[in-house]
């Protein structure tokens, strides 16, 4: 936790806010915080700044704060990313926004096992819990929007090509393909497979929709470690 | 696992081997594979082809192997990685192993735990075991060498600086130091700190043995995704 993350519900005043739960035991456990503790606060949504406590015990923590800095940009990026297994899932959900995507859709593939759909990881709470700790590591405070395709085709033929407009769209695909390009400034719309990859098929689809695939190599990644390399190459 | 990866004392013959444990289970429980299947493999140290399975039960499986092409090029670094939490050890050694690093040092830090020191996940075999993973992962033979140095001044003082002579030295720490560079082709020495990062004191000295400080912005990762993400830049 690089940044104590406020939500407006911990708010008691402007200028100071309360915290239980998992917050407050990783002030006690991880940062043995004491009263009179500075530390770097966020508020959700909003700015960033210090923090400094005015009492801490076994039951809350009182703090004031004032936030002076506006948060890190975000990448230009729309994330479309076949659905993960599940524990792997919540770290590429950290993982995506601790690297700064504004936007993920979760979606199906061939190679997504169905059952994956059915995990509890998938809950909007469950999936905001991941946001948030990712937000904490890097010092962000801007959720991501995660949106659920579970359907392949209508999604890619029917809403992709909109999304995608005035992108630039690419698959990250193994195979005989362009490498990857680097160090972008313009927008993208980055489609990435599951373990096992897209079928064919599915990545012609995704190109009639304007992503084109593109490689990183021979090596095959991880999902979680494809998509850090994908965006540290990318942006 | 998207490779087979052969040891030599799995081979009864120069084309034939028999497989148990892991690797077996692996072939029925993933791969739901039959007699006659054939599949990647490759040979720990030499080369990768094709194998088919002789004959397959719940004891062992047995098959034939040619190899034909060579393993993928390793990337031109050392890395120097301050020791993780041994969780994310695991998970870094495989992801290293599958990027392609040859060689890997773990060194000690202020902000490495002692406790980190004493994981039974640091022993010969199970270093070994998770490169093992990684190397499947990625389609890859050749371990990679991993050296610990638990003491970070004499490492730093007398052994770095003729490691990292005639290789582009670099060490990735958030603050006011030039972007990390890209798409680089020269040898490179690269160490990443723990989590929390460097002290400054150890930026001097690793910037003494010849590593200057690079950054990846204002975010900060998690050492496996940061990990990821400088390999995927600088490559």
């Amino acid at each position: 936790m690089n940044l104590l993350l406020l939500e407006p519900d911990d708010l008691i005043s402007e200028d100071r806010a309360v915290l239980r739960g998992r917050r407050l035991r990783h002030l006690h456990e991880v940062h043995r915080a004491e009263d009179g503790d500075t530390l770097r606060v966020g508020l959700l949504g909003g700015g960033m700044g210090q923090g400094q406590l005015l009492s801490l015990d076994e039951q809350q923590a009182e703090l004031s704060f004032s936030l002076t800095s506006a948060p890190p940009a975000k990448l230009p990026l729309t994330l479309i990313l076949a659905l993960p297994r599940p524990k792997m899932l919540r770290r590429v959900l950290q993982t995506v926004a601790a690297m700064g995507v504004p936007r993920i859709v979760l979606v199906n593939s061939v190679r997504v096992e169905k059952s994956f759909w059915q995990t509890p990881f998938l809950t909007p709470e469950a999936i905001r819990e991941q946001l948030i700790l990712g937000l904490e590591q890097a010092r962000d405070t801007v959720l991501p929007d995660v949106s659920l395709e579970k359907r392949f085709k209508p999604f890619v033929e029917d809403r992709l090509p909109a999304m995608a407009a005035g992108t630039l769209g690419l698959t990250g695909h193994p195979g005989d393909y362009p490498a990857c390009p680097r160090a972008l400034s313009e927008p993208v719309t980055l489609a990435i497979g599951p373990e096992g990859g897209w079928i064919p098929y599915e990545v012609e689809k995704l190109a009639e929709a304007g992503l084109n695939p593109v490689q990183l190599g021979e090596r095959i990644l991880r999902v979680e470690v494809a998509v850090a390399a994908l965006l540290a190459r990318l942006f």
